[in-house]
């Protein structure tokens, strides 16, 4: 398959390549990494991307931001970060992506734990996770030509424990390794509409 | 209790209004209508609103716009509409209104029954619907001084049947009336981050 991975220089991005490049050819894409550059929050590099990808088998985000901070304190602007990156960016990610997706390919996206299992600072984290978790739920029941639609939603990576861990206390890491193959799941499985959770 | 009520004269505002209107001051707010006007889009008639509502013991939004449309020809710029008016306009509320809202004081917001029940052109909405559900799942865990926020997330109404009832087949609706009770319960009960489901 030809695969286009969003983020494949991030934590996530480099276990997802490492996992599928022995079988795959892998277009790798970043802001200031990859063999083609784009932006989520810049539709036209989007469009750019995706004529010089030309037709691909599968689309697969390891990207996008959210803003971290204290409920007292946000504001609109700041939360509107997060609801124009990681959530309007992926979802434009699909919408342009169905013209270059051949029959039958898959489109994955990535959320996270916190749409389920709030955390402090992490009210924009919540709403844009669940957001995509449903998003790819409905988008499959439109989807044409067999192609399919799913989202990963790892919980804190043991990789990222060190930065992160301390507003996820409790929380069961997994390795990049283990989130990698749910991404597997969803490109070479049959399943569309699904939220392949990894949460311990 | 004084209880600012934001689409007091839409389908679903005008059954809340009718049940809690004998026991409560309410104070009614739309764009075109009501005895204060504001915009959930427009963040200055929001703050203009607060200022002229002054403390309040509840923040109620029965409003709030999607769009509509098959996937295939979505653009971002239609998808971010929906962002920006029901999700980031209710989370502007509630983001400004934690300012003003008493001790022990509720938000309630709205969101849908799509959010896990997708439809038919429908992708916006079922985004916009579990955002919404999950802000208040997030935010709940970060309000200060008893304050509490919920949502209601209707199915189909049975006023609005004849309107929509073509993209929700086989749906059964709910009359507003037991709708405006999940209001009643978020606003005169205990309960916060809940998501009441009025689904059938
Ligand atoms: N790490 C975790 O524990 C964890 C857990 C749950 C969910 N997640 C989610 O998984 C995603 C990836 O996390 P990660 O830890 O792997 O991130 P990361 O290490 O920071 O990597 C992110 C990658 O995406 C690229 N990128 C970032 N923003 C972009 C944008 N707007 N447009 C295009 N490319 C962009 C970056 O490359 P450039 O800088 O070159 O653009 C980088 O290669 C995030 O959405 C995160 O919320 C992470
Ligand atoms: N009706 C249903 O079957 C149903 C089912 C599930 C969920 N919902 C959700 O419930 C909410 C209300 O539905 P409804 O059927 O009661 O709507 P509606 O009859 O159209 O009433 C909406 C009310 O909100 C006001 N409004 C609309 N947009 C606004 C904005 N941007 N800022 C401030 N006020 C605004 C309108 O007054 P002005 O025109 O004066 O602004 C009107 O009073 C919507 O978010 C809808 O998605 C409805």
């Amino acid at each position: 398959m030809k695969i286009l991975l969003i983020g494949a220089h991030g934590t996530i991005g480099r276990a997802v390549h490492a996992l599928l490049a022995p079988r795959h050819e892998i277009l790798t894409v970043g802001r200031n990494s990859g063999e083609l550059r784009a932006d989520l929050t810049q539709p036209q590099t989007l469009a750019a991307m995706f004529k010089a990808a030309g037709p691909v088998d599968a689309i697969v985000s390891t990207a996008g931001n959210l803003h971290f901070g204290p409920l007292s304190e946000m504001t609109a602007e700041q939360f509107n970060r997060g609801l124009q990156d990681k959530l309007l960016g992926q979802v434009q990610l699909a919408l342009l992506g169905q013209q270059w997706l051949r029959d039958g390919g898959s489109i994955t996206l990535t959320s996270g734990i916190v749409a389920t299992e709030p955390i402090r600072h992490g009210s924009n984290a919540s709403t844009v996770n669940a957001a995509i978790d449903a998003f790819v739920a409905a988008a499959a029941v439109e989807l044409q030509r067999g192609q399919r639609i799913n989202a990963v939603s790892p919980t804190l990576l043991t990789e990222s424990a060190q930065a992160y861990g301390a507003v996820f206390p409790g929380f069961e890491t997994v390795p990049a390794q283990r989130v990698a193959l749910a991404y597997q799941r969803s490109i070479e499985g049959v399943q569309t509409g699904r939220v392949y959770r990894v949460h311990g």
